[in-house]
């Protein structure tokens, strides 16, 4: 599982690095970086403050279901790009600080995340909706910032060698 | 690895009913499908056919590098929903013939994706470049439709349970 996890660690300093880019494209153009914060895809998407919050907490509820660890619960509170980073760098260090150990059996653990109706087999849930779940904010999150213009590319989203360890 | 597999083929799915949502409100909007198509998020970002035709390229990629088979070619000259969606059932059926044997020793085998300079442990690989990529183009797929105003919500991202096996 700590190779899995690598994934959530890899992609959150991703879009940390996303945003210190926003905040650049706001510098250079005078805009306050507010504005970017508030863009959204379509007028009934969450913006992209939204979408860095919920990459944070399906990384943290992923690991804290398949380790049956309490979820710990962070507001969605922050409002600047600098309370943004913050929220990223602690979800880092949370999800970081999990060990192999931790999830001993998570693949045929019963995990009922909250909300849901049932319980699953960790594996499933894991790979069928944490996974694709974190990835659809990321994503969201890169494409929000790519169609109100800031200058980042591709290889900003796949991030540079060495892999994580 | 299978379990790992599971997402794509279950992502491709989704991708498929996605593209069913656009056909059906180009239809209701009497508008032809291939304007959504060959819509983007930005001018300089890959067009609809295009973030399709690469979740299926990096899905093929991924399971081929880790299994040590040749990856094979399917050139990308699809232009209708129904030749991407025949594209997409392609690569599930490519993806859902591979068996767990068939990935023996991933996690520890040095992978080599065309283009790379050097080599790379497969579990890296994969965690930290195959899915990320795979995502990304999935993602990107829904996020130009849902900002083209097709009427689907995160549920169809997300989709339906039971989980696949």
């Amino acid at each position: 599982m700590y190779a899995q996890i690598t994934q959530f660690r890899k992609m959150l300093q991703t879009l940390s690095r996303l945003l210190d880019k926003a905040r650049a494209h706001s510098e250079a153009d005078r805009l306050p970086p507010e504005g970017l914060l508030t863009s959204r895809l379509a007028a009934d998407m969450l913006p992209l403050t939204s979408q860095v919050q919920m990459a944070c907490e399906t990384a943290t509820l992923a690991v804290s279901v398949l380790a049956g660890r309490a979820i710990p619960q962070f507001p969605n509170t922050e409002r600047t790009i600098p309370e943004l980073k913050d929220r990223i760098a602690r979800t880092i260090d949370y999800v970081a600080a999990f060990k192999e150990s931790d999830f001993s059996g998570w693949e045929d653990r019963r995990v009922a995340p909250p909300g849901w109706s049932g319980a699953f087999r960790g594996e499933d849930y894991f790979y069928q909706h944490g996974v694709p779940n974190f990835y659809f904010h990321t994503v969201t999150a890169y494409a929000i910032l790519r169609h109100k213009g800031v200058r980042i590319g591709k290889m900003d989203y796949i991030g540079q060698l060495p892999f994580l360890r």
